[in-house]
């Protein structure tokens, strides 16, 4: 996971944290001091993140040796040693607690993510994110949600289309709401329509949207829904997805389910690190 | 809930979001539409993060109205409406998912913070944060333990001083490494140490320590160590703190509880934006 | 023409431009002087950038009235007022070129790209852009393009795909190409494959492609390549488009035609500010 | 070219391009896989950001191996290897745009510079370029012209005078607006007027002007204008400066001749990069 | 005084003292209650630095009422109000050290300038600043200078030239120097050379150098430079500068006299800040 | 010294002197010359800086050797040598003035520190600095302080309290305002209470205050006030404080004697950057 503002981001996290010192460390640590820390799992999981912490380190100090044993999107178990970071003591001090925050945060929605793909491994349906993330950690909470197994719905407001029902109504209709936008959109971005029930997802289809998003319908009709698209139409299921919910959803046979708590809603995983060996 | 710095983290929040242009909204909502949008609850818990939702659509457009009907700190039920906001219709489609995403995160710690400030309500100890939260959000995440009740640790390494195991076999002693921080640190700081069994309080106690962290001590332990501080230093329980075990701990005396979990694991508050109005 | 990051652009181009002062404005002009500006046309094309210009403006001095006489995508003649400009003559002194810089630049792609369009009026085909911008100006000049009828495609690396040669050989061919991207993009996301002949055509189609980009094929290839997709995916003419080679493009039937020159060989279009009425 | 602002220049055009990922690539190409990339010239120019391209790979990966065949300045020709770049076939796929898109731009205005300085070498005018440039790219724009053989005017607002009709009419005359600016703008900065006919000419010599400009006067009257200075300032012809009218101009006699078109009407110089061996 | 960076520059002002929070004032002073603040003088001197006291309050809080009762560059004595400051209480106790640190700071630059000055009124020579400022604050050091009646030397080393010995080695020579320079930088900079002798003086004057630096010279010598220059070059007199001996050297008839004095050794003036009603 | 910020600094540090370049030497030195450059100290004093000195050199060029003779903290003398530095010519005539610039700054506060710091050496109070520092600068400026043997006060306003008159106004008096602040603001943080006389004094005593500040006490005052706090407290005396009247409040008693003058009136200590080999 890289990308050209991701550096800023890790800058950001530890001079909130750091500010101008850590006058624990700054006084009491001489920078000759060299240790050994090391990350692991304090609970079983996914994964995701490891080249971010390494990043935070190197942000610090580009000495530092960090070597992975576990990589993103493997599954890690309590004991499991995940990496090995040599350097000054100092640097493992200062940046521990922020390479942690953005593991333990990033490994809990894959272990999220992985859980609830698991449930619906029979079924054709893929488990999708959902923009409600983290602000300023959206391309990080869906990297993780990918490395969980999941896919990605829209990056954000960018690079996809939902229409939803106040620009229906502004449109004058679903019909000439695609439309429009067809013709404005770039032309690699698909068009995913918002419906309610069968009537507009009729509209949706008759209007050759790409995707029609089934927002809160109950199984029943999701079936009759799948049904009456017979493919012409990709189909996702929205609304009140959880580890309940997920398989009887699945089982209607749409193409994808999205869930919000994905994000919103994981709780970070265990992980510790623990700083092993000290020596000048 | 304002600070100097606020801004560009809402404004990248919505550039990670919006990227160029709402591509949706911009070729479907005319400039001149109006609209009226209201912030319910959908579940019970305590309000934070109201004015970094009015800030969000204040940065898209100065003339949002934006009328708070709930604030900070207050309960919210189902059905509660939160706020009302008026103003361009594009600006309110395209700012409601930052906002809520602020919103429903801080309020969701600040919900995870009440529930447990309550169960230790009949003792004299206080709830604490922890530097366990979302990288980028500090200051929020700590703004919002305050507004559920709590009370904020160091905000980051800068403010504060907790010497800890490594510190302390760095500095030959917990004795020596506070003698060493005490003319080292800015005059406004305490000092805090992190005890892992009585013989190490009786040390910190020794020491001067304003504040002792007793670590992942049983609450045996803690009781023994309330007697033996007997108020020459403030204690902090930390380790394993959770809804279970919160009251137990509160009971042994201690002045602090400290949680990472109201922060590493509070899972959002249920709010919707609904789009109410909508005129030319 | 709006969008977070905008004012960013706007304060780094009048920071270059003017450093810590316009030492000639500063010393000969009365920050009490008022003036009156007006953008003209001095030759014919499409407006495009009206908004950035006032926004130059705004962004120097919020007291600045700006009076937009025509607006982005409206045709404009030699003579014609674009926009009157009143406030402070310090303001329109010290903002004038910055302001122009943009209006020209941007409306020189505006008017190159309506040129091409009415070459391809008759036929399917639309006109796209390509990612041949100017490093910094990407969003404002693919809004140029779309201001003067042009179609964007792609906005950056981020939301669509190309597959090129290079990807091919790599996944070991079209079909495992797209096979693996498909499970991997956001849901929103088209695919496009570049193919460079009949057989690579054939495989596209069979991979499921849902764009197909010819790369400097002959006309006659060109159109064999549309019998032979025959709807079944949108095809993309790529490679020496100009405004003498379009129309035969276009009338092979292909559903897009790309040209980097609407952005890298689009110069300026000549507008000019005049300052007329100056008091006290 | 180097400067301490280029790298945020450069990261800004990654992150416009790139955004999150390359989607294409981070799913298709192997981190192990390298590859060699050719910079060749695709037509006849002046070669100019040689540099600037090989920072944007360095950017993206400091491992990148970048060997310069050509320098800026160098005249190139169809089929020429310009650079030769190694590494991670990933880096090279998502670089190459954004390292073209510079190398292109900035070629292009040097080739327009040489093309224009080699009408004119037979006399003692020097091409100089103006304040037209685009938005955040001036100090490269005027880098490439430097390239190309022409000399840079003011870099902008902060480093040099132009008294322009406005800044006249509000100090009084000519005289009082030379006379008050002299003893306010740094020491090392001379002072140019813009003068209209040859009564203001003569007002700007009594001023003790050290650059005079003659704004869009006919050849005889800079003629007279040549005579009447006798040295005694710089002159600088501008206004309708093309390769028609330049030769013209030239021999005139005057010290420079300034030419807006340079950077707003220069096209990208046709270059292209091939990636031609790669290997695991 | 303003520029497009000046807000940049008091954001990182505030945000190092305020960080996430004035944790006093917000805890003690309802958001509700208003206040009036005068700054008052404590001793004599020359203001400067008004503006961006004002601005400090206003990137606080745009409602602050902000009065000036002195203007930048008037003579200011002990007791004398130089503004009053109305708006909310919390905003004046969180804003006025900020403010207080640029004012004071610039009016003690000014206030030495000021004393310069007088002691030379009575000769030719004008007191020129250098680059020896404060990291950050180069422009409004700068501006100071000029408040206080000096004049500004180039602001750096973009915007003007000055040859020293090594680049004088390096190019060969005085002469070679200079000729090589006269056709690379931009027409409206001028040259400056330092010299130190009558030798280097000579050569100097026969490149043609606009300023020659007399470095270090004693007045004997720098009066027989004057007489040898004979208004050819303006000359600058250098090193050594201070109270004592400045009226001596400008007795020698030279043009400019630098100091880097002016701003790196200039101290604070006494302006205090008293907030004196309060109410709600 | 080193956070996460400091890269910033010195990058707008050598933005605002090089701008887009170092004209002068662009153009005469060539990027293959060598040459060694020596710091030298020209006054007595404590040097402090040096890193950042080496940090400014690093960020131009991390080619660039800097050895250092001398580390902060130490005392140098006129002739002595204190750091070496090795490389490209260009950079070192580049970097120089920047480099001294934060390094005579610094040095003269770790100085002016030093020397009052002695004049107590018998005593018991420590020397502390204020927020009277220069903007932008405040953690450089406060480490010079502790680089010259004094103590930090808070950083900002975010890591102490010093509850101020029109705090305790609004509050309605000490008692109440200390028992506020007390319950909201980090637990690691102490209070201190700024107070005009005896009875205040007492006040605060009873409050529980931390640190009491004696605002502008006579030393009898003082005096009484060291019996009556009795140890209670920890008193600070400020207002006034110079290198004349210090020993005097020192005999006093008081624990701390803050000084504004520490940061606010040092000048800068005489250094020099001289180049001495130069090599092709």
């Amino acid at each position: 996971m890289d990308y050209p503002g991701l550096n800023d981001l890790i800058k950001r996290a530890l001079l909130e944290d750091i500010g101008h010192q850590d006058i624990t460390t700054a006084h009491l640590i001489s920078p000759e001091l060299q240790a050994t820390g090391i990350f692991y799992a304090k609970s079983d999981g996914i994964l995701a993140g490891i080249e971010v912490s390494q990043a935070v380190f190197k942000f610090l100090d580009p000495a530092i040796v960090f070597e992975k044993v576990k990589i993103d999107g493997e599954r890690i178990a309590p004991g499991d040693e995940i990496a090995i970071v040599k350097g000054a003591a100092a640097t493992l001090l200062t940046g521990e607690r922020t390479a942690l925050n953005f593991l333990q945060r990033l490994s809990g929605i894959a272990t999220k993510t992985r859980g609830m793909v698991q449930l619906i491994e029979p079924y054709k349906a893929q488990l999708v994110d959902t923009r409600k993330t983290t602000p300023g950690l959206r391309f990080l909470e869906k990297y993780a949600v990918k490395t969980g197994g999941g896919r990605n719905h829209r990056i954000g407001l960018f690079d996809g289309v939902i229409i939803k029902d106040n620009h229906i109504r502004a449109a004058g209709g679903i019909i000439p709401a695609v439309k429009k936008l067809r013709c404005h959109i770039p032309i690699t971005v698909k068009i995913e329509v918002e419906v309610e029930n069968l009537e507009e997802l009729k509209q949706a289809l008759q209007a050759g949207a790409d995707i029609i998003m089934l927002d809160n319908m109950d199984t029943d009709t999701m079936q009759q829904a799948v049904l009456m698209a017979d493919g012409k139409a990709l189909l996702e299921a929205s609304g009140g997805i959880n580890e309940k919910t997920i398989t009887t959803v699945a089982q209607t046979g749409v193409d994808y389910i999205s869930s919000g708590a994905l994000t919103h809603s994981a709780v970070s995983l265990d992980i510790s690190f623990d700083i092993t060996e000290v020596s000048e």
